[in-house]
């Protein structure tokens, strides 16, 4: 049961489930997220989408290849990869550099739902920013409006 | 009519238009963000601000020219401008250093009301930061409560 | 009176206060922001969690001092702190690079409530990011929802 209709205030929940056959990639969750706005029927308030997982980000931004290389490239050169020994938390894991490129990319996006739609700019797209995938992970979408 | 009176919460939109006739800029928007709280007669709830362009930042910082040139220094040196064609992006256009920018200064701040105001520390106050600018932006103030 | 049971929403608030005897820290709060949520007795909603220090962040991540360790060298080597004069905010005080470093790391973070818990993946926690302690600081917390 993913919607809530309270006394007050109507609520829905869902998570979106990834597994990434790389260690980093961008995926476009836009349709994803509009589903649940309709699923869930509300018009106006919030809908929050955050990364359940600390090596991963949710964030909005142009949906164009070449940007998300560069991204790529940019977030390895803030805070790269090797040598894994390089960080103290890389004991048993090499997966320090995730924390750190998703606290650049963001937890998560909130986003204001009004007369039912994502209330989007022209190019506004929301991506699963993945950084040390090869594994399941998951998003999660909560409305909260009425 | 930007206030909809729902049965279970009240929200309110508005746009606010930016036109920088620099690249780069920051301008405080807090007294724009203050006269929607005061139209929307919202007394409890969040308020989301966000830019709807992703060359474009929303934050809270200090009103401190200072602070506002070595931002604008620093960010040039975690994401510059120039060479252009360093970028993938940069294919017909030259703003990919301003999809980074925006990044590490966000999309959006979510910020509490209480008792009709912003709930907000003694130096807080809400930017918008331009990257590319030279042409007409815009920021959206979401408010739901009641 | 932390909590307001309005007709339509209910709303709790809460500032946690810190006084950080060294200039930079990372504090878990994730038990007070949940003591907040069982005092609210709200079900469903969105907590915010935000800073009301511009100094200072709110974020999630892990709760692991080897990652602390190494999320402080590297914000030092993003946003160095010397030498102080480098920055031009430094007239009379010295946390330009405070400023900074909670740009990267975030001011607030929003997290879903569901079933009246914080409806968190395993491993995420909140923190309190101190860059310019040894004062007393302070983080809101307001919970909204019903």
């Amino acid at each position: 049961m993913n919607i809530i209709p309270g006394k007050t205030l109507k609520s829905f929940r869902k998570e979106l489930w990834f597994n990434v056959p790389t260690r980093r990639a961008f995926i476009n969750i836009t349709p994803e997220v509009e589903k649940c706005l309709r699923e869930s029927s509300i018009k106006e308030g919030f809908v929050l989408v955050n990364a359940m997982h600390i090596t991963a980000s949710v964030f909005i931004n142009d949906d164009e290849s070449g940007l998300h290389h560069d991204y790529d490239v940019w977030l390895e050169k803030l805070a790269p990869h090797a040598p894994a020994a390089q960080y103290r938390h890389n004991v048993g894991e090499d997966n320090a550099d995730a924390h750190m490129k998703r606290q650049i990319m963001g937890r998560e996006a909130v986003v204001a739902v009004t007369k039912g739609k994502l209330d989007f700019g022209s190019w506004e797209q929301i991506f699963y920013g993945e950084f040390d995938g090869r594994r399941k992970k998951r998003v999660l979408v909560k409305i909260i409006g009425e």
